[in-house]
């Protein structure tokens, strides 16, 4: 029997999920990507996924989650609540976690896979990622390949190859695999240029500039 | 410090977690019911939910999940898709099998229960499930349970209490507790009165029958 190859990944359009997009279609999967719309902020993130799809002719849907902004408020979907400034390690940073929505989002990737009879589910988590947030954990991400894996009669496979890798060696990875980084986007504000000064942009630029690589996006 | 007995319960408006609502109530617990509205046909039963809470006092939101059928169709969910007679047991019932809904129920609803530091979160699925449902299974909800435990930082625990209790059983726990069956509803086609033929309503009426207990819903 051919090996099923067929995979969903979960893309945001930032940089995680569009350097592992790459990183999967080089390696022969036959993927279909998914982004969710949740009234976050950085919903420009959204367009910057549908360009890497056409760019990279691949299938790619964008699934209304409204309801989750409606569920667990945060300062990432919420018009009256202002983007923390500062590194991700600070406190205030936690006003940007939306309550569970990892889990939101790989259990209707998973529905999806089932219904196209994929068997494979990728989602971007990577090393940096677990200071706040808890559905980034490793413990987390071992106990949901568990839950997927029983989700349905055949046998979904979770991966998230990222886990254990750090921003700055995806960005190394996304070079070598000519990844076009003028289509992601990070900053959580999502005006015209990145703000540069919230968590998620601070990264960003400390894993360009520890590379010496000059980042193609534009900042305020 | 006072233990934390607030509680989220996924309430589809059948006989099972009416049940376990009224269970809950009763140990104390202080309740939130959450409802799903995947365009299942028979959402009449979003109906008997919200009653069933005015009646008890409770919290009720239905939580808009139309995405689910977008994702996963069914013949639960689509119109142009007979319901098919039967038992359970019978192939064609996994026509009725709207992938992952369960996984994806309990991850909103584990969303909700962390913005509202709640600290357990219950649904109904029990014995009879397993035949056709992957996601009613034992192990699925154990692995579940450890999924939940860890997707917030203050642990979350899921409970599935009936999932080794027959249909019959729960009937009989139910009248102990007085619940009003009669604002239940069961059967998958959702018209005015109950088919009495597709797998929902025979397992409905056989465990009443046993029990020499007199439905009080309408059959066709």
């Amino acid at each position: 029997m051919k090996e099923n190859k067929k995979a969903v990944i979960i893309l945001s359009g930032g940089m995680d999920s569009t350097t592992l997009l790459y990183d999967i279609i080089n390696q022969g999967y036959d993927v279909y990507a998914l982004s969710f719309n949740y009234n976050q902020k950085h919903n420009k993130e959204l367009n910057c996924a549908a360009k890497t799809c056409e760019k990279l002719n691949i299938f790619h849907k964008v699934i209304n989650l409204g309801v989750l902004n409606e569920i667990a408020p945060s300062a990432l979907t919420r018009t009256d609540w202002e983007i923390p400034e500062g590194h991700y390690e600070e406190d205030n940073m936690k006003e940007t976690v939306v309550a569970n929505r990892n889990m939101v989002m790989i259990a209707l990737a998973a529905s999806f896979a089932s219904t196209r009879k994929a068997k494979h589910l990728f989602y971007g988590a990577h090393a940096g990622d677990h200071a706040i947030y808890p559905d980034c954990r490793k413990e987390f991400v071992e106990a949901m390949k568990e839950s997927i894996k029983l989700c349905d009669w055949s046998e979904l496979e979770l991966h998230a190859p990222y886990l254990n890798v750090d921003k700055g060696d995806i960005v190394i990875k996304g070079k070598e695999l000519n990844v076009d980084y003028s289509l992601t986007t990070t900053c959580y504000n999502g005006r015209e240029k990145a703000c540069g000064k919230c968590g998620s942009c601070q990264e960003r630029l400390e894993a360009f500039k520890k590379l010496g690589i000059e980042d193609p996006v534009e900042y305020e």
